[in-house]
């Protein structure tokens, strides 16, 4: 099992690519983690140039020798390659699993809109670094190797397609050529480090697209390190979203175990596994 | 004259009515200004609930003894109601005038794409608490009362139609029914109190939307109060604008003059007035 790990967004510390290689070598020994060199690549605000960042995970993708690509981890910079990115996938691109969650949620958007099979919303190398991100870390090594359901959020529904973002991030793909199709899915959304204002404004704007309202309901995972409002915002984020649910006939289906912590579990993107009982991925 | 103000978004206080109405008095004495009681209210983030504030725009709009709205600030609120305010308005709310920008562009966008002929991008009563804020306020009145010239962005051409947008408010609306047809137009966009890479992200997403794609071109006006890009972002907002025009195939034009200040012009939403010489509006 040949994982290869991109960084499409922010830098990544060579340091943490170290601690995750430890940590793979003990709970996940049939995995063999490469990180691309681009992964520590400085430019700016990103793990290198846009065409460093882009021709990395076109590389790796396009090479039948990894089986998974995994992304380094989130901040910002993935919207910025996508178009490049997706242009210039082949054959051997589609036949593996990608990985990640957060900025990484503009690729895993066009990747699926795209027909990419093995999409997932989950834990990625840079978890390591958060306060018991080790399970995280692990957790998401557990479902690239071994396709362990343990690791799957126990709020998908077998039978129905699902797909999860960053509430911020899904919002800036809306109307966009990265928007994928989400008719019939449960979409599960988490948020961090953003003013409850603009959360709601967000959630205005994701239920107020077409495209959205043919969802067959909304999840919500946590929102947490919410920034003060000033005033109070008075209402909790799950009063927002179901808010706007309401607002936009969308089913309302209640919480869901992702975020921006060492919790966040893993989400397929599509069909859900029949019955959550046996592996998801080979 | 009678020109109605309304609060669609975050809470007015009512002192800056006071001053505004002095300031009126002196600068255009023929404007009769009404504060809709509304303006005071205070709901958590808003001035009142979003019923309260999209009925007071219905009963203002509404009504054929105003001949202008003027949003009396931005903030945050104006999508809430949008879609509630948008269902209500009649044959008297076509014939006038309306003056805001901000959160207001929430507004100003539906209405423009339900084809009212009178919306315009410019200062608002609040703006009277800014540094020199009271000649924002004078120039949006003269443009109200007079239709002068003087008050409108230099940067209009002849010719062109228009429109004008916070960054932000109309990535939030991308892709909604409040997105209007801007086919043709010469896009005006400003930023305040956002960090560079939100700046990016957002320019992304207007720019990869295949409506905006249409437009005659895009110009950039200020981004005033950029929060600190940690790390250091590396571009500024003229190269971000550039950057994506390129990318996107639209044309930038330039710069030209809004913003969240008090030097802020007035861009009326349509074709620009012959050679801008004579009054804009009656």
């Amino acid at each position: 099992m040949r994982i290869g790990v991109v960084a499409p967004s922010s830098r990544f510390p060579e340091e943490s690519a170290r601690r995750v290689e430890a940590l793979a070598a003990r709970v996940a020994p049939d995995a063999a983690l490469h990180f691309h060199p681009q992964c520590f690549l400085r430019h700016n605000h990103f793990a290198g140039t846009d065409a460093a960042r882009a021709d990395a995970f076109v590389e790796f993708a396009n090479d039948p020798g990894f089986d998974a690509l995994w992304f380094a981890r989130g901040g910002y910079g993935a919207c910025r390659i996508a178009e490049s990115v997706l242009a210039r996938l082949g054959p051997a691109a589609r036949a593996k699993a990608y990985l990640g969650y957060s900025d990484a949620g503009f690729l895993l958007a066009g990747l699926y809109r795209a027909g990419f099979a093995r999409v997932a919303h989950g834990p990625m190398p840079q978890d390591v670094a958060r306060d018991g991100g080790e399970a995280a870390v692990a957790r998401a090594l557990a479902w690239l190797v071994r396709g362990d359901r343990d690791a799957l959020d126990p709020a998908i529904a077998p039978g129905l397609p699902h797909a999860a973002f960053n509430i911020t991030v899904l919002g800036h793909l809306i109307g966009t050529g990265l928007q994928p199709d989400l008719a019939g899915h449960v979409l599960m959304l988490e948020e961090v480090s953003e003013h409850m204002y603009r959360t709601d404004r967000a959630m205005f704007h994701i239920t107020s697209n077409d495209g959205v309202r043919q969802a067959a309901g909304i999840r919500l995972g946590r929102c947490s390190d919410v920034q003060p409002n000033d005033p109070d915002f008075g209402e909790s984020e799950e009063e927002v979203v179901r808010h706007w649910c309401a607002r936009a006939g969308i089913p309302y289906l209640g919480r869901c175990d992702i975020g921006h912590d060492a919790g966040n579990r893993v989400v397929p993107f599509g069909p859900a596994p029949q019955a959550l009982s046996g592996a998801v991925a080979s």
